[in-house]
């Protein structure tokens, strides 16, 4: 195999058993062997788990940032239902990585760089939405720009967080779920929303529906 | 010692050792050996880690009880702030088992369990505590009842969520960042508050430096 295709392997691998065992269970040899390669293969593609987990946290970073590049083009509510359904399913595809990131970035100094890098990165583009928004009058948040910002970051809380939460409750994750985080957003956002909320809510959730009806028939559940 | 008192030398300690090092970096050994007591006397009185972390939970569900019973009897935005502050200082206090929920939980089905059922008695308590303050007037949620149970989810998770994320933005934990987290909470429920959100702001934040000057005044910083 090619250099970019045992890598590929090596990090697929990885997630896949990092998200069912959780990072701390998984060995490196255990990787190597679930991916039929010798230990000095890998470790000759990464010298350790840690480089494993920084590579992973890099697709993350690239899949995001191939997807958020040109929100700030298409500022309607629509588009940022769309968003927060991509960013779901990115996290649900990397779960072990928000699962464990409180314990995984105050290990490796390197790791925790790259987050806040990326974090501060992102909250400026969600930032640039959420003013384009206002700009076409969909938004408005009145005079002082520290409402935008606390607005911004709890939006950031709930995403990162909702995962989490919703396994806590013991529900599976699916349009129904994604459905209730968008809502808590919708519900944050409302007072400052100049549509009706109830039907940004209604249309929301047929676009949550027929995103991931799209995508991955699986997921679905007669949750709503 | 007494059962009791060996029991909470053990517990101590171990809170002590997980704050600063994880938990999964600490074995039932080391807590044994940094109380100056034997392996056969710690397992006497806890036969795994699991047990340990398990009375932990129960000592922050013990404090959590303590300071809530009475919460929904003194409806005001000030009690709302010292509520705040009461569950930001017991996060702080156990930050290991905060930072680490993610993944601890999943591994121990009775410790999932109990969280559960923690979860669900503090938010009917918090769900009470908002209605009283719409009884007086101090807020006004509308007619719809799942507007109140959105701002419920949404609070909680901002507070779960909070210690965290200023953890990952190296801000020392402070009045100062108290009051950042508290803002957000302020934000997401000003749209329903009746009194003057500025001079609420003001006067919270007045509230937490004095809280945390009474308490312990290592803890404030010259932020804000």
């Amino acid at each position: 195999m090619a250099t970019r295709e045992t890598q590929a392997l090596i990090l697929d691998t990885a997630l896949g058993l990092f998200n069912r065992n959780g990072s701390n269970a998984i060995s490196t040899n255990r990787i190597a062997a679930e991916c039929g390669i010798s230990r000095g293969n890998l470790h000759y593609h990464f010298h350790n788990k840690a480089e494993i987990v920084q590579s992973i946290f890099g697709r993350i970073v690239g899949s995001m940032n191939n997807g958020s590049t040109a929100d700030h083009l298409d500022p309607t509510l629509k588009h940022m239902t769309e968003m927060f359904v991509r960013q779901s399913l990115l996290i649900h595809k990397f779960e072990f990585f928000y699962r464990e990131m409180t314990t995984l970035l105050p290990q490796d100094e390197l790791l925790f760089l790259r987050y806040r890098e990326h974090r501060e990165k992102r909250l400026v583009s969600i930032e640039q939405f959420f003013l384009a928004l206002k700009d076409n009058g969909t938004m408005n948040f009145g005079p002082d720009p520290a409402v935008v910002a606390s607005l911004l970051t709890t939006t950031w809380i709930i995403c990162d967080s909702w995962p989490n939460f919703v396994e806590f409750q013991g529900i599976e994750f699916n349009a129904g779920a994604i459905c209730q985080g968008y809502d808590l957003i919708l519900r944050l956002l409302a007072p400052y929303i100049t549509i009706d909320i109830n039907e940004v809510t209604k249309s929301s959730h047929q676009t949550i529906y027929s995103m991931l009806a799209e995508m991955s028939p699986n997921k679905l559940t007669s949750a709503n």
